[in-house]
């Protein structure tokens, strides 16, 4: 494979240590693009003959549709699937295969391969983004006005409406996706032709290759282009952030469906036990809630790679694809898995409205009263708020049930309109400012996504 | 503190775990600008009286001077930043201090507050790479032409050029400029307001908190606004990549030092020894290279404080301030002294060059010329190389050395044209496909790059 | 300080990235404890003489006394605490203070410092560790029978009681204990005398230094006594897994003093808010929680910094103290605030014990009762369970609340006997095996340890 | 699968994520290996009937010979590695099969499996480790006295051997083996019977099945049991350690074998490059030295995974076996080809003799002699040398090439004897304290690990 030097194989362990086909064949789409565009464009100038360079392309056609059929015969012996594609190709069309690698390098094309990739991943994880994002709004629109506790350190706080709280993840989805558009407009330069380092001394048109393979333009320094790959650590941490909302979701999915009873999953989201027969486990919520450490892991690894390299190329960038295979993957798997969950539980309305109002949930609503009403400053409403819910704290009542005489003893200028304030319905619905819970709130907040991701 | 339903004070243990004003002081002046701006906006609104507005900021003002003179009387006791900001200001102020947190919460409070830092860490990170990306751009063009050899593997695979080799740095600066600036792009929108975490009764106007504070908009939904941290999870990502480009430049420098005789640092950024008298250690590139892993530990730390954390707040969050605060400084220290090494480093261009032509390093050259005049496809060529490599390489003599007729004992249509190619000058100026490193290729990089920068 | 080839001093940003003064003053107990035993040596070994060894070793116990009275000048100029501690020592003894540095580096000495620190907060955490596992089992006495669901996925799974669950804690506290134990073992030898990298050619006794530090014994190798952090590395990992398990603690205290109603903690142990007066929140369960992920992030960053370091001592390492003493630190915090939460909770017994019965926790009771009296074979017994209790499920009624016959129409063959395994009481009472929940075992189980801890 | 409750299958995407069988399947052998102990036990204890229990096994011993064929049926529909087993097992000898999870759930059966698939992994690790050893012993006999430069931040301290150098890994594997032994050690602990998550009713065995099974004792709470995975994070931080240590070893060949020129790899463990001729590429170094970052992130995924998970049993841990299963193949990797790159490689003794004398390594040997022979304080002595260092380094020579009246217009009373000490070779032979690198000690210590080792 490397020529003239070498007069024994590899060693066993060497050899065992350096193949990469094992999970490099991910890349087979990508890498037959880019020998596509890299011999069609050196047909175009006169590097190649065209007769070349046409049957080169068509060969590599064949390859492709082999591959996709299954037909393919790989070979484990060649190690990697640029090696593989080379071979097969000169099995195919003879020595011309020989002229592909002119003006290129194994280090611009993985480099290449990998970009093209993480593109196509960012692709399928904006589609499935956009799907959780609509998953939402349809439940979020349906209980736009359900009530149930906001919670802050997982106590009931103020009431909210289970729309509202829906929503809080279409934001972060959002900017998700934000983040990932930016990591493929940053990363949407090309680096074939670069060749190993320093670029090529052929007239080659690496504009052209840039516009065949949809990228912007052709990175500017060969040197950055073959041993660069904050591309992958940009798109492994946009992708570990993302995981890190869905854990979240994944949480709150496991307390709702268990402990706080506010839903159900059906059987299709549920699983059993194989020794306890009544239980109806979240599992996707579970796992969904673990993935996120997964991509950390992701991350860490090809941080940890990349770290302290010299350039230009360095084997160790062979470390780059396994994590950023399996972070693609399992984000979209976990994209999938929760955008089911979000369709398919059933809301215990009831359940979660009477959680909307215990737990003294509305003594922020008495505090503002005091304020506004008796215009107190801020902090001497929430100290008289605070013995009002000590008076009914002790006596286990809600507040609504403390006479108004029992209220006056804490603060003699109450009148009875502060009971107004105290069902959690009217807390909700109060809470107009912008961003805030109101029903009204919620709907033109799911209107205004709804026009935005038309 | 939390009024009257609380009869003792917290155990010791419990106020030691939870204090924060040994790390969260460093807000004060984000905490003040918050402040102030919320202060203003409820005048506005009529929300407070214009007296009781004005006051506040005044007093706010005299605090900001305090502190910044050193005269402010800290509390530990008061346990954070904003508790001693406050019981400040009701000393100066007296009871209107008290309506300040009228329809707000601690928990926008201090979202808003990292969102401030952040941005004021973006810019100074920004005006430091920029540094960076100048400093290099001094040197790049100082030598332009400086041959030395581009590594793969840390061996000598082709020349290049000194300029071409900082300018791959440049490009990496550039990139971890834009995803900063994303990054201030994407959290550049205010939490003020969302109060608890359901918004307020209080008829606030957000969209001027945020104008006054100079965010783009107010964020739009209150749950995500308070319970949201993937800006900074962005940022510590942004930082992490960032450093790990700083220590790849912190290695090579290193080497360069070190084993390979590239460069000398002046005394100004070289260390000794407390045993050997000889030493001249590159300490501050052996700390810019460690630092990058002092990053990733911090973006590791708070995702996995984030992780499967259930909306909306929880003290976790509290967690937050120390990896943001430590990366912000760590790569700001780190940026600092990579501009400096860059600026202090003396080339020994001798030994570049010398190095540049060694290893056979124009092999490709001769490969190349195999293809260009023979016409031989690109593996055939590699292949014969190869083999004339072998020939030199037993008799310990560089390409050049070798005789015509020893090169045609390999591939006899060779001429004496071939070793036209061979030198490292003629390499390093035969790739001039765009991004390669022929020295006319580089000056156009970094005319670019200027006028960019300008 | 390098002696004569310097001419100028350091860059001002050489200084400041290199300085460390900042946070190895946390070494200076274990600094002069160090250079103490290598002057006695010295002296015992006649490379000092007597009244120069003496002179050295009351100088530095004049040190520390200054240190710990806070009458120590320190001087950030001098960058570093061995520096500040040398330079003090000439101020003190004048010109013999220089023959301290006789056949030692600064190499050996700050590997020598990190390991006694680590060995201090080992002993720390242990004395922690032990406290916290006398807390539990004071409670898990109190609580031996207490009834509690035992949750799989977050849902009743059988009843357990209260004393077995904090019983599994004392045993993962148990071998956290035994891992520190062990790392304590390994550390245990002693660095000093390996000087720079190489050994010395003084006539030093490296034993005899090991033998005054209390160490088991002098490294072997001198390149792995200066270069190596493995050491360090196990602490942090160490750490890192023992506040894993504090973390799934305070999960359990938020859940449990929150939605699940199980505890309350006093009003030492909750805090309240700024905004909402009713709260108690568990701030300290969730710091204790938060923790685990800043050890995690401090075990990243060290592994991060030793990856790829060549032999022996680089500076890079000097971003190992930083980590461990963070870890230590935050360990020993989450440790006495855990043991303080566990000492304080109240349960709330009738809570834990309608739950434990709730949610069909005794299914798998009925189905060992079809196995054990039926001989059903255990996959139909399961089989069978779960259609009785989808049948009561559908009715909404507890198991023990199906007449016979409706047990019978599901299964012929069950008789009135099945009834007397369906209450939680039961259950857990019957759950005899070694290692299981019943009151019996659980008291035995404490037992076992109280011996074990005396 | 669970019985009569459900009554649809799972959603397609529920039943994706939730899936092992891809991974699990690696615990075959101990998955049987587990379920024959339980089996037998169970008929021991009459629970089982001694021909079902005989069943059983004998079913069992026949589904081990059929994976190991080849020969068994895998149905990926059935999810995971326990149900293909159970559902083969039925298969083959009918209701009985039925039988085997009586007094077990999945979780202790799992929970088993993992650890004694740690414990094989552990065995087949500490094997490799000691290759390793003896592959380093084998080369540091040989090169006991070959003089290298021992280094310091990359440039050369102080000459040390190749031997000694070599033997300082020894040590840091002798201490990964220990650390591996202890981990070893503490799973060695049965989970078997702590059922579901708190024992069972069943008349089990526990001790029993612990002693078929090779473990020391069975685990005393069952909660912990079943919910505890300190044993695998403890495992992964003893591969990421150890990992770390072969990663500076890949680093120093990657040195070595490029520009230091200290050694050559042969043709079996070098590679060449798809463009260059002439490389040899230290591929294997590279990969060893980048893997201790995967194996890093192993580590934080599962940290990450079982931070705040509470007890007992959650579907997040099924994440637990990827990570321990790649550390562990992982590790394997790396030592096996550490240990052939050990005893592959070609010193080229001149070039590290020739670099082991050079850059005045030498001159702490004349600070050393000032201080012994002129009694000069070490801080003096070492003054005077720096700046004897600077007057030859001024003049491009190496200290012995000055005259003895130019090291006296330094320091008038140094004489001849001076120049004794400024070999290499006479420098390393002086460093006989306990450790240091003379080769009469490097001799010692080898003979003293071939006496532990034996």
């Amino acid at each position: 494979m490397w020529g003239g030097q070498y007069s024994v194989p590899p060693a066993d362990i060497m050899a065992e240590i350096n193949a990469s086909l094992g999970f490099d064949k991910a890349l087979y789409a990508q890498d037959i693009a880019g020998s596509i565009a890299h011999a069609a464009m050196l047909g175009e100038c006169g590097i190649l003959t065209k007769e070349d360079s046409d049957g080169i392309c068509k060969g590599l056609r064949e390859i492709l549709r082999e591959m996709e059929s299954g037909a393919f015969p790989w070979k484990p012996e060649l190690e990697d699937i640029h090696m593989n594609i080379e071979a097969r190709l000169t099995e195919l069309i003879g020595e011309a295969a020989g002229r592909l690698h002119t003006a290129r390098s194994r280090n611009d094309q993985v480099a290449l391969d990998l970009r093209l990739y993480v593109r196509d991943a960012i692709g399928a994880i904006d589609a499935a983004l956009l799907g959780l994002q609509h998953a939402l709004l349809v439940r979020a629109e349906e209980h736009a006005a359900t009530l149930m506790p906001g919670f802050t350190h997982l106590q009931p706080a103020q009431p909210v409406t289970l729309g509202h709280h829906l929503l809080a993840y279409v934001e972060m989805a959002g900017r998700d996706r934000a983040r990932f558009a930016d990591c493929w407009a940053r990363l949407n330069e090309s680096p074939l032709g670069a060749a190993a380092l320093a670029g090529t001394s052929f007239p080659i048109d690496r504009h052209r290759t840039a516009e065949l393979l949809g990228f912007e333009r052709p990175m500017a320094n060969s040197l950055d282009a073959v041993g660069s790959r904050d591309f992958a650590l940009e798109f492994l941490a946009d992708v570990a952030i993302c995981a890190t909302h869905l854990s979240r979701l994944g949480e709150e999915f496991v307390l709702w469906s268990g402990p706080l009873g506010f839903i159900r999953f059906s059987d299709g989201f549920s699983t059993g036990s194989s020794i306890m027969p009544q239980k109806r486990n979240p599992d996707a919520a579970e796992l969904v809630r673990a993935k996120a450490a997964r991509t950390a892991g992701n991350l860490v690894q090809l941080l940890g790679v990349i770290k302290a390299l010299p350039l230009a190329y360095n084997k160790d960038m062979q470390e780059d694809k396994e994590p950023v295979f399996d972070s693609a993957q399992t984000l979209l798997l976990a994209l999938r898995a929760s955008s089911g969950m979000v369709a398919d539980f059933t809301a215990n309305i009831d359940a979660m409205q009477a959680a909307a109002g215990a737990a003294y949930s509305t003594a922020t609503d008495l505090a503002d009263w005091l304020v506004r009403v008796l215009n107190l400053p801020f902090r001497h409403a929430h100290h008289v708020t605070a013995r009002i819910v000590k008076l009914a704290s002790d006596k286990k009542i809600p507040l609504e049930k403390l006479s108004l005489s029992e209220m006056q003893s804490v603060e003699p200028c109450i009148t009875q309109d502060a009971f107004s304030v105290l069902s959690p319905q009217a807390s909700a619905a109060s809470r107009t400012s912008f961003g805030g819970t109101a029903p009204e709130n919620v709907r033109a907040q799911i209107a205004a996504w709804k026009e935005k991701l038309a």
